[in-house]
Parts: C-alpha cells; structure tokens; sequence
C-alpha cells in the first residue's frame, strides 16, 4: 500500500496551502500540463473531456433559444479594433500582435481575438439591412487571448477556451431581454449541471465590459472563501451599432440602429468545478458534468468469474445510460481507489469473489464515500438513483458552504475586519460611487461583486462613505 | 414569379464558369461571408452547420478507436518550430508571426500553429517514459494558419478550421497500422457520409508532408474534372522522435524512440460536397450531412387548415427522427422553392388544400427533382426511404462520373493531351523518380496525385521517361 499512500500524499492539503492544493490537483488529475510557450497550457484528455461535457449541454441550450453556430477569423485589423473607442482601451494592452506573414511585414498589424465584438459588428453591418434580418443571435466556439502577466491553470491563461454570443435586436428591449435570458441560462446551467450556486446580479459602472451599457454576472463562491465571475451577458445599447454604422429599415421604412448583447462562459469553469468540491484526495466531479461516471474495480480480478461479472456490469450500466469504465489493469485495487479519487469519478463499484457469491456490490461515493452495498439484479437502478443523489446533494453543500460564508457589514470597520478574517461574500450598502469602490480596493483589496437582483436593505448608508445608500452590494476578493 | 427567377439567375452555370459557379453557390447558399481580414472568412450559420455535423460524425468514429480529444496551444515558439528541419522548411514560409505580446515586444517570436506536431512532440517528450505510456492516441479539433497568397472559400484560406490526429508507439508495426486504420476511417466517412467516392494511396516523395516518412492520402474528383486532396495520414517513422527526445524504456528496460503519426480533415470537405454534388440551382447536400434533411413547404398556406397540416407533419418527421423544418413565411412558394435548392436542402415537401383533401403530399428530390406523392399516413417512413435512396444514388452518380473521367495514357503524347483537353484523373506508369514529377508539372501543370493501393499494370514503361515502370500513379490538376 506505500505506493497508493504516495500517490495521495503527493498532494498539498487544502487548508495548509489552497493555492498549492489547486495545482497539484489539476496535474495529478491530470487535466492540465505546462508547456513551452509561456503563460499557456495542455488540457489533456481528462480536462478537455469535461469541457466537451460543458460544450454539449450549453450548446444544447443555446440552440433551444433561437442560438447559430458561426466562424470568424481569429485575426482582427488594428484599425477595426480601434472603432469603439472604451472596447480598445479595455483591450489593447493586453493583445497579441501579429506583424508577419510569412516572410513579408504586415501593412497592418493584426491582433489575435482577446474577444470578437468588433468582427461581429463588421459582419452585421453588411448583413442587417431589414427588420426582416432581425434578430440576428449567432455564437461561436473559440479560442480567445489576453497577454496576462501572471497565470493560473484554467482561472487565467494567455489563450483559453470559450463560447461568445453576439446578438442584433431591432429594440433596446428586446436586447435587454436576451441579455437577462442568456444569464439564467447561464446560471441555471450551472446549478443543475456543475452543482455551483451562484448570485446573479448587475456589475458595478467600474467592473462592466469595455464598450458595454449594462453587464450582467453570475458570481460563485470557491471552497477557500474567494469569489469567481462564472460568466457574464452584456448589453451594448447602441453603442457599437452607433460606431460601426449598423442600421436596419424599420417597418415604417426608417433608419434605426440595432441593439446589441454578448454573453460568454470560458474554461475557468473546469477551475470553479475543482475549487468549489475537490478535497484532500483530489477532485469531485457533479455525476451530470463527468466524464466517467462510474467505475467498476474488480477485487482479486484473477479469481474465475471475477472480469466476467464485471464485464457483464460494465455492459448493465452502459445499457442504462450510465458513464462507466472498468479498470482491469495490474495495479493493485487501492492504488485504483486512490486514482478513482483523484480523478473525481462520482462512484466506484467494487466487485470481489465473496460479493459475486452473495450477488452484490459495493458501491463508494466519492463525495461523501459512503459505502452503500447493492444487489446486482438492480446495479444499474440503484447508481442511477446514487447519482442523482449525489448532485442534488453536491449543490445543497455548496450552497450551504456558500451561505455560511456570506457575511453582512453594516459599518466600515467591520465590513475590513469581516474581508480580512472571513473569506467569503460580505453583503453591504453602497452609494453608487466610484470612489467609494476605490477605497475598498486599496483597504482590504476586494471588489464589487455584483449588485445582486435580489436586494436586501440593510440599512441606509453606504458602508463606506456613510452617505445616502442606493444599492446592496456583494463585495469579495476574488480569482 | 419574377423575382424567383431572378433569385436563382444570380448564379453563373457551372458549364460557364466553374469558379465563379462555385463562388455564387458558396455565397447564394449562405455558406460563407468575406472579411475585413484579407484571406480570411466568415463561416455562418448554413455553413457551420455542416461543418459541426462533419465534426459529430468523425470524432464519434475516432473515440471508437480509442482516441482522446486534447487542447494544445496556439502558439508556438520559433525554437521549437525549428527542431524538426524537414518541417521547418515545409512550414516556415507561410506562417504568421506574433511579435508582440501587449506593449511589449517578445523576447522570442511565436508562430501561430500552422500544424501542431511540435507541440504534441514537446508534450509526448514530457509524459512518455515507459512502454506503460503508450500508444498515445490525441486528437485535436482547431483552426489553423498559413498565409497563403491567394485564397478562395473552403478550399485555401488563411485561417481553417480542421482536426489533427498526433499519435505515438511503441512500434512502426503500430504506426503503420494507425496510419492506415486513420486512412480508411477517412475515406469510409466521405463515401457513407459525404457520398464522396475517393482513391486511396500513398504520396511520392515530392509530395509527402514535411517530416514525414510516408504520407498517405484519399483523392476525390471534382465536377470540373479537377481532384481534391480530401485527407491525409501520415506516418513519421521515428524521425520527430529523434528531434525531440521522445523515447520509453521497453519490457526489457532498454530506452528506445517512439513512433508517430497524424492525420487531418479540414473545412476544405464543404468545398468538397459543393463542386462533388452542386448543381445550376445551388448546393445539393447527401442527406446524412444535411443540417436540414426536409423541409416542408405549405402551399396556399392562409386557407383553413394547411399550416395546422403541416405542423403535424412536421412533428410526425421530427419524432421519426428526420431533421425538418417548415417554412410558414410570407414568401411565394416559387421563391421557397428556389431557395430550398440554392441551399441544397435533400427533399421539400409540398402540401396544400388539394393535397390535404387527398390526405397526400408531394415530396421534390433535390438532386433528381423527382416529384412522389406520398399518403400522408406513411409520410416518415417514406421520406426517410427517399433520403436512404438519395444518399445510396449520389454517392453512384459522384463514383460513375469519376469513373467516366479516369483515363489511362501509356505514352507521354497522349497524356499531355489528355490532360490538357480531358479533366479528370489520368493513370500512368511512373519510374519513380522526381524528375518526370517536375517535367508533368512544367509541362502540363498536373501532379502526381498518389500511387494507388489498387494498382493495375498499364505497361512496362514510365510514361514520362521511358525507363522501366514501377508504380501506377494517378495524375491531375487539383485544387
């Protein structure tokens, strides 16, 4: 057993070092590896597999609402980046320059895409002309790059993946409309698939997107108490139709500009699935979001019958619906224990000689390893029922964790102490001005969340400056 | 009816103009868009589609393999491009240059990859060590650049979006057979899938991939009489191997290199499907590739129960698995139907009060325009029977007319002729050597499009030279 101790022990505990625990779980899961080109990253096999996951069923319900896939270049001309004024100020520092082709020197520097709303402009002033061409709600699977100087695996990278919607509505309400359903989308995606809560609400005139009137965010809370933007929807009024020229003939026969939104989520998300319910043995995938749901672990495999009646299990789950792989390799079964752990398969079932004779199994979740023995004739019954258990289950303890991490400040005193000895959400009123966000930010280095939808008053002045307040707020360090 | 005439007389016929044809169909079909980005597209909605079911089909065939989907970078450092000298001559001409990382200008300039086998190289070179490791099976679905000097949509674009296969073994016994089980997946997908017939073979010398010891390739016809390089295979022998270290301790405890190979399908395919299946009234799609199989036209939809009709239809297919939609706008029905051509929509489905009375419909083949009235009680099964039929008929029509134009020519005369007045494949004896490569290509401007697997023996003598023969080769012009 000293090599399956090892493969545990390699990893640095969660309350001794969070951020080291962080790392050593996205490589000894293997999800991720480092490369030659700096601030970069690998997403092997068992990371990638999961953003496949998290593509399908987004896309699923992209599609349900109206959403098209489409491609466009992932070179943008310096000169179309510059049309909106606040979008280029918001990017420019932080893209890549393309200034070669070949052996020749660019006439014009291109910027690799850090996000695509100029090109979606350029495409849609040549496309919309009508109201009959409205609304236009096209989205793409990409890869985008910001020149971060520091980088973390999956939570900041110099290239990373994600999906950007961009939509062209005929009125100011309906693209507020479509900005709000994106976020539910979002947030409800992220609840019933990924089991993380998440507040929705508005961000804060200092936080919003480069370019954007309203943006709009879901925020979660990781296990360490520090707060991660889980994705965001944007309205953009008329402010790039206004600067890239994109108008339509309404049906009175007049010229009006478009209303448009984007919304995105990225593969940070992979970061919030593993800060939000990995432990000390390694990752906990949700059942709906893994990859594999189930594994089979034959005990003393070389015994007659025992890869048989695994097989046979193997193919019972598969027929059912169910994610399931055996490991029959020569390890030792608690070596196969620990990497199951690791790795966050939602179950093992472990299946011996003594367990075919009493014609059972063991089920284990990883999540709370319980150890539930079940009869064979209902395998595939029963790790269904296990596994929704588990992710309804997995959701109400991060919410609960959540919730017993949400603190309320109603001075500002209290409100430092709270941001510096609690790690979690501080809820607090706000009166609505900039300065009182930059001393927050100097103070106690915390951000305005989001100004959730659901407001409570807590009281009538603002936490910080003691003025007249206007708004709840969630304040909190995060990623 | 005018402007129903007028939608489709926008296209120049095929027999006039083949590229501009070509042009008018990607563009009257909606496939593509061009861009401020010179070379580049915009790929949208009716062609993504296609694009993401060529994606669903190959990658559900490659995990039946074993393979495992992965993410590299984008970049690649200008070191690690040079490893591989073969490579680096093939690729370094046509690759674009990232200078620039924010405002600062970097220490070591990146390409954006125009292929990623010295990424997986530098990755496999970390995580192989023993024979335990191995085979690694890693695919990737990407966009890729090479700035090309003159480009047209789907066929040569400066960005395209593609899959590339990187595999490693422990034997070239493995490689070879990877290589070719990849080939054969390949061309199994466009003839099922595509109704694409293609030839498989190998490339002569001057025409394999830079690095690679073999490559192997399908070759389809075009309408024109033009082939298209429609997939590759390559196996690297253990060349890149040696470049980047990548070696594994055996059973034996001996360190030996490891084998590779990758292979690749791009976006070119839509090109494929278009200039393989298109006709004067657009594009014309095989009904298993077809983002939209069916689409239902009510005919003098305003009358008492005929959108009601088709609205039960519609759902009677959806439930029968049929991809369908209904088009209710106010448009004329002529208009419809044009347009249901010029985007090659398999079959329309006409039904109006008449029809209804009768409890039939009439269903329009698109590619033979055959009208079948059909009960309306066995409406699904039917249409899925048309479709079943018009895929099995295009994938015939596409194989009898690339059969109609291979011709053979066993003296170097007649081949010229051939080639310069018969488009389409010419096979040839070959001596083997470079040199009667370089005098086709001055002198007719055809290649050696590969040595067929299936190889026939035409005569002893090398059609160009008149040195003995060794190999069949089919010769032409390509795209």
């Amino acid at each position: 057993m000293a090599k399956d101790k090892k493969f545990v022990k390699e990893i640095t505990s969660m309350e001794e070092d969070f951020a080291q625990w962080y790392t050593d779980v996205v490589k000894k899961a293997e999800l991720i590896d480092y490369t030659s080109v700096k601030g970069c990253m690998v997403i092997k096999p068992a990371g990638y597999a999961i953003w496949e996951n998290i593509q399908h069923e987004l896309d699923r319900r992209f599609k349900e609402t109206g959403v098209e896939n489409v491609y466009l270049p992932m070179f943008i001309p310096e000169s179309l980046l510059q049309k909106e004024k606040d979008h280029v100020e918001g990017f420019a520092p932080e893209v890549a320059w393309v200034t070669y082709g070949g052996l020749e020197p660019l006439q014009e520097r291109l910027c690799v895409r850090p996000t695509s709303e100029t090109l979606f402009c350029d495409l849609y002033s040549k496309e919309i002309h009508s109201h009959r061409d409205l609304p236009k709600v096209y989205n793409q699977w990409c890869s985008v790059v910001r020149w971060e100087k520091t980088t973390r695996p999956f939570l900041r990278s110099r290239e990373f993946l994600w999906q950007e919607g961009h939509t062209a509505h005929a009125t100011a309400e309906e693209a507020e409309e479509r900005t709000i359903q994106m976020l539910n989308l979002y947030a409800d995606f992220c609840e019933e698939v990924l089991a993380i809560p998440v507040i929705k609400g508005k961000k804060t005139e200092k936080e919003k997107f480069a370019g954007a009137e309203a943006t709009y965010t879901i925020e979660s809370l990781m296990h360490d108490g520090k707060a991660l933007q889980s994705g965001t929807s944007h309205n953009f009024g008329d402010g790039f139709a206004k600067a890239f020229g994109i108008q339509y003939t309404d049906k009175e026969n007049k010229l009006q500009y478009v209303h448009q939104t984007s919304w995105g989520m990225t593969t940070r998300m992979i970061g919030a699935l593993i800060m939000v319910h990995g432990d000390n043995s390694g990752l906990v995938l949700p059942p709906r979001i893994a990859p594999v749901q189930a594994v089979i672990i034959p005990i003393q495999q070389r015994k007659e019958g025992v890869l048989e009646t695994a097989e046979k299990l193997e193919a019972q789950l598969k027929e059912a619906g169910i994610r399931v792989k055996t490991d029959a390799t020569d390890k030792s079964p608690g070596f196969k224990f620990a990497e199951q752990e690791m790795r966050g398969i939602p179950v093992r079932i472990e299946c011996g000689p003594k367990d075919i004779e009493a014609a059972q199994a063991v089920v284990v979740r990883r999540d709370t390893r319980e150890k539930i023995t079940v009869s064979l004739d209902e395998l595939a019954v029963r790790v269904q029922e296990i596994l929704d258990t588990m992710q309804r289950e997995m959701l109400e303890r991060a919410r609960a964790h959540r919730d017993a991490h949400t603190y309320v400040a109603t001075d500002y005193d209290s409100f430092k102490k709270t941001i510096n000895e609690k790690p979690g959400f501080v809820k607090a009123m706000w009166c609505g001005c900039r300065e009182c966000e930059d001393k927050v930010k100097e103070d106690v280095q915390a951000t305005a969340r989001c100004i959730p939808f659901e407001q409570e008053n807590l009281s009538d002045k603002c936490v910080v400056c003691g003025k007249p307040a206007k708004k709840m707020v969630y304040w909190g360090r995060a990623y």
